[in-house]
């Protein structure tokens, strides 16, 4: 046996096929799940651009460079500190039963081998993610936010505020031991960044104008419309387009592995159920908002295509095509909804209605993971698949207890920052627009705009 | 020898290597394919920004968020409906001698497995197809079409028009079985398109102020240019970005499967084809209208980019890179001759060249295969590879049995919908912009815009 | 043993596992390594709309139509006359001792297979890297060049000067045999950009009213701000996004190869790298020209996130994660000084500031692989980890000898275009914008734009 193994050696060294000698079927797979978090990573990145059209087309000419240098910037601090802090914080070794993970902080290790495998095979996927959590919020918070302030801000949250909770759920902490799912981060990364969002808006205040209160009392809100529909647009298409990345890359790996939903098979499921709980959420608010208020809405509409994708987010690999699309149409409604109370009820500014589409689509994705969850093999089944109330009770616990750490967090840091280095900027900076009063320069020099609101 | 695989098993087992258990060469290889569709679908998917760009950019600044809005919803509402209906017409199971599938309707199996592989692997990638099909058509009827009314053309098409047809040529249908070879879709998809958005502009007429008469009877044939030439590269370049995917994933695998021109092995081929043949269509689209009209034109230029891409959809896999160039030549030339010939001669209005681009050499790329069609052991051998006219004369079936059907259905249809609900706003209502008339809105809020012709 | 082996096959046939006869490990991971250079490509091909947007974005808007043919049009040309000669001089058969490859021009097989295999795989991820270094000059040379004369440069950079320098360092010429180590082409791809870029810009001399001599002979140094932003934004996160590809399909597989560094398990360490890299490169140059300008200064922000991706596109295989922070720290600085000196002092009109971040980055990079690189076991070791001068010093060479090449041919090439045709638009025409004066078109028709400087 021996000398016959030999012979074929030396027969394929006689071939030149180096490659054979090294490449093993273990080999080719590890290679196959490096290039699919890498294709992962890579749309969840191009989110940021998604993000940044988005958030500048709805708001107003005069703060586009603001808004953008915001998005820019936040995934470049956040980058750092995620490395530096932030994933240790999330993937380190768990401490305190569950709560925090405690090791890899400024890791730099040379070496690419099988100990640092996680870091450097998943890195890149993980700091996407934190720094979409941390983006959602520049939207709600536009057009009136120190720059620098944002900054701090944006700092914690990818450092600390998402990493913590995020190892809750999916460092293996105490979440996860108790059977909460979230495939792809409705809670962990869409509510996260929308409470935050919320808890901002709030401590900020309304833009100058939004709620005028008249002669006889009444307040009259205005709306402020966005100066560039089409970046809003091709926005919400770049989500849409990283979106497949964000759900069907969180199997984890592209490889069959162990079977099941974490497994490669299950991204073909996953972009079926993105594909069409998107779709579905766009048509469902524009029909809704059609009637509602007797026009096509443009930008009720694309906050429908980006309610459903987040609230599909949590089931995306648990559900099937049909309950997708049902999830889809009640996210592009809920949206709606939450849109037009956040604004005329409880008169919170959120210019590009941001928390309606991360914190409240977030909450009912979670949620609808233990009503239309239906993988009994993997532990997860809903409550119209006879799983009772239970996985549902979990999800509430889940959805409660990271939003109430990332509120209450994004308060108390809000509340510092305004007292320490000040929060918004003065009225006549925010009259003239933050572009020329924070970087001294227009976002399109030449063109003629009225810049009064 | 048994003894001594068993102590290799247990060696296996011994050193943890439980994915050595679960990945068999075979496995991989599927997760290969599963990834590499999802990859080409992602690619064929952004297209729809590319479409949007180029739609909004070469038309006038009132009409922008409508556009764009079209552009989003075909695909929302193409996802939809091709899932209930089109999937199923276009790969179910045959009926009727080849011309039209019978099952899988509102497909929602829970289960991804051997059985339902297919519609899993597959659905996400043909979907994004639909809709490419479907978004065509909004650019040559764009800046004077109801909102609702291109809605509901937008369902037909994707539910019924280009499945049927699609079933013909990739569902195993009777132009299949003929030998009819469409690679990627210039037939399949772009002429189908593109005979629809001709039937489309015809039954609409043209925009107010196009085509005026003056005292003297003479016509005269106003051009209204775009209002954002960035939008439009920006547009075109993401169409150019797609494409290598729209065509490289038609291989429909990654691995090397049975060899031949759907091998994994032709990706690499598809790409240099590809390339080359819309480069060679910019430049020859350039130089033509240069010489023609006494300056480097941009949106021809553009166009003839696309009329590359679209000549070479068909035969990428089966030409040579030389011949690829001189196919995308002869489609730059062609574009350019065939928007005047349009514009002037025919007097139809087709706001972007969606006709000329997607028609005209959708039609002329099919035909390409049986000219410089070279796979003879994939039974496709042109006119000047010493195939005679066999090839070129099913190429010619195919395209004229396509064209027709597309052509008429798409005609009564729309005939149908202008009697039912109208198929075009009011002269009021063109005139003011179909931003402000139809969604209560201006796409850019603040800047100063002239929006008479 | 063989009787064995024919039991075994019979077994295989039997499972109907027809795919297992036509993939072997070896073809399956071809097909890996295939896959991952068409996204590797396909990552560098969007590049062309990131530098289209940036530059758009950065000058003024009586030029964009202008701007973004050019960057079009640069790719179409330059894929010809790159598959025609620039892939034989670069890959050919060498000749010349390491000056020159020989062979492969106007290449066109027909078929695809184990001779030519390296042709078709890497065309295309080849072609797009000389695409990258001919619209780098574009920028510098942008709102006074004639289009035509920019069309002459182009096809040459990409036909002859690119590819006689990428042969030297990566087609097996001199440098590479004399262990210069450029991973993915801070020299090969931007310092030759770069350079000609820089010959570009003076030979050209600066935009009308860019420095005015006043009376008392002092010169003063004017800034026309950028148009647009948002689209210089976009552009960036764009590159970001495409180099990720650029960077890490510079592995040249996915497969493990031989190991070390031109490995695929190095595919992760370049995504970490060269994401932290950027984001650090925008963080100092954000800090540092907030304290010289007193504002964080938008377009010096986006041009140090680029400074830092090309500092870390030499060393990016090579160093740790926090090598590259330093690296890209210091790039951001580096870019910040360079822009001010390149304008202020040696009075050197650059719209978009190609040659500091290409040019100036792309030879720090080069350095910092002599300074930072730690790879021992593939022959590079840097000055800090106990190289001494010698790699420092091989990279020095390199940076001098690829950089006099590139700027002393294509200063000669830039004299001789400006003597045979002209170089530069008549002032007149330079007044009132490229767009109307070249393409007799303005890029946002309908909108009110001073054109006034």
């Amino acid at each position: 046996m021996r000398k016959k193994l030999v012979v074929l050696a030396i027969l394929c060294s006689c071939l030149g096929v180096s490659l054979f000698a090294q490449e093993s079927l273990e080999s080719l797979g590890f290679s196959l799940d490096v290039i699919w978090l890498f294709i992962g990573a890579i749309l969840v990145f191009i989110m940021q651009a998604g993000f940044a059209l988005v958030e500048t087309g709805l708001t107003r000419a005069k703060n586009a460079t603001n808004i953008t240098m915001k998005n820019v910037m936040d995934f470049c601090f956040g980058a750092i500190v995620y490395w530096a802090l932030g994933w240790g914080l999330m993937y380190g070794k768990d401490a305190l039963g569950g709560l925090i993970g405690t090791d890899q902080f400024f890791y730099s290790p040379m070496e690419v081998n099988i100990e640092n495998g996680n870091f450097y095979k998943a890195w890149f996927f993980q700091v996407v993610f934190a720094a979409t959590a941390a983006t959602i919020v520049s939207g709600a918070m536009a057009e009136r936010t120190q720059f620098k302030s944002y900054l701090i801000y944006t700092c914690f949250i990818s450092a600390f505020i998402y990493p913590i909770s995020g190892h809750w759920v999916w460092g293996g902490g105490w979440l996860a031991n108790l059977g909460f799912h979230d495939f792809a981060g409705s809670t962990v990364v869409h509510s996260v960044g929308g409470w935050a969002a919320l808890m901002g808006a709030i401590v900020l205040g309304p833009r100058i104008g939004k709620y005028v209160k008249g002669a006889d009392g009444k307040i009259t809100v205005k709306a402020f419309p966005g100066h560039n529909i089409p970046y809003a647009a091709l926005g919400v298409l770049l989500l849409f387009f990283g979106w497949f990345g964000f759900n069907g890359a969180s199997t984890g790996i592209a490889t069959v592995g162990g079977g099941g939903i974490w497994s490669g098979l299950n991204i073909a499921r996953v972009s079926v159920t993105t594909c069409l709980a998107a779709s579905a959420g766009a048509v469902s608010a524009l029909i809704f908002s059609w009637i509602w208020f007797k026009k096509p809405d443009a930008s009720m509409t694309l906050n429908g295509l980006l309610a459903g994708l987040v609230g599909i987010t949590a089931p995306c690999a648990v559900v099937s095509p049909g309950a997708s699309i049902i999830i889809g149409l009640l996210a592009g409604v809920l949206v709606v909804f939450s849109v037009e109370f956040i604004d005329k009820v409880l008169k919170v500014d959120d210019p590009v209605g941001a928390v309606s589409v991360h914190c409240v689509c977030g909450i009912f994705g979670t949620l609808a993971v233990g009503i239309w969850g239906n993988a009994p093999e993997d532990g997860v089944l809903g409550l119209l698949h006879g799983g009772g109330f239970g996985q549902l009770g979990i999800q509430i616990v889940g959805a409660l207890a990271v939003g109430a750490w990332a509120a209450i967090v994004s308060l108390l840091l809000f509340f510092i920052i305004k007292a320490v280095t000040g929060l918004r900027v003065s009225p006549k900076e925010e009259m003239v627009g933050l572009d020329l009063s924070e970087h001294k320069a227009e976002a399109y020099a030449g063109f003629q705009i009225f810049t009064s609101m």
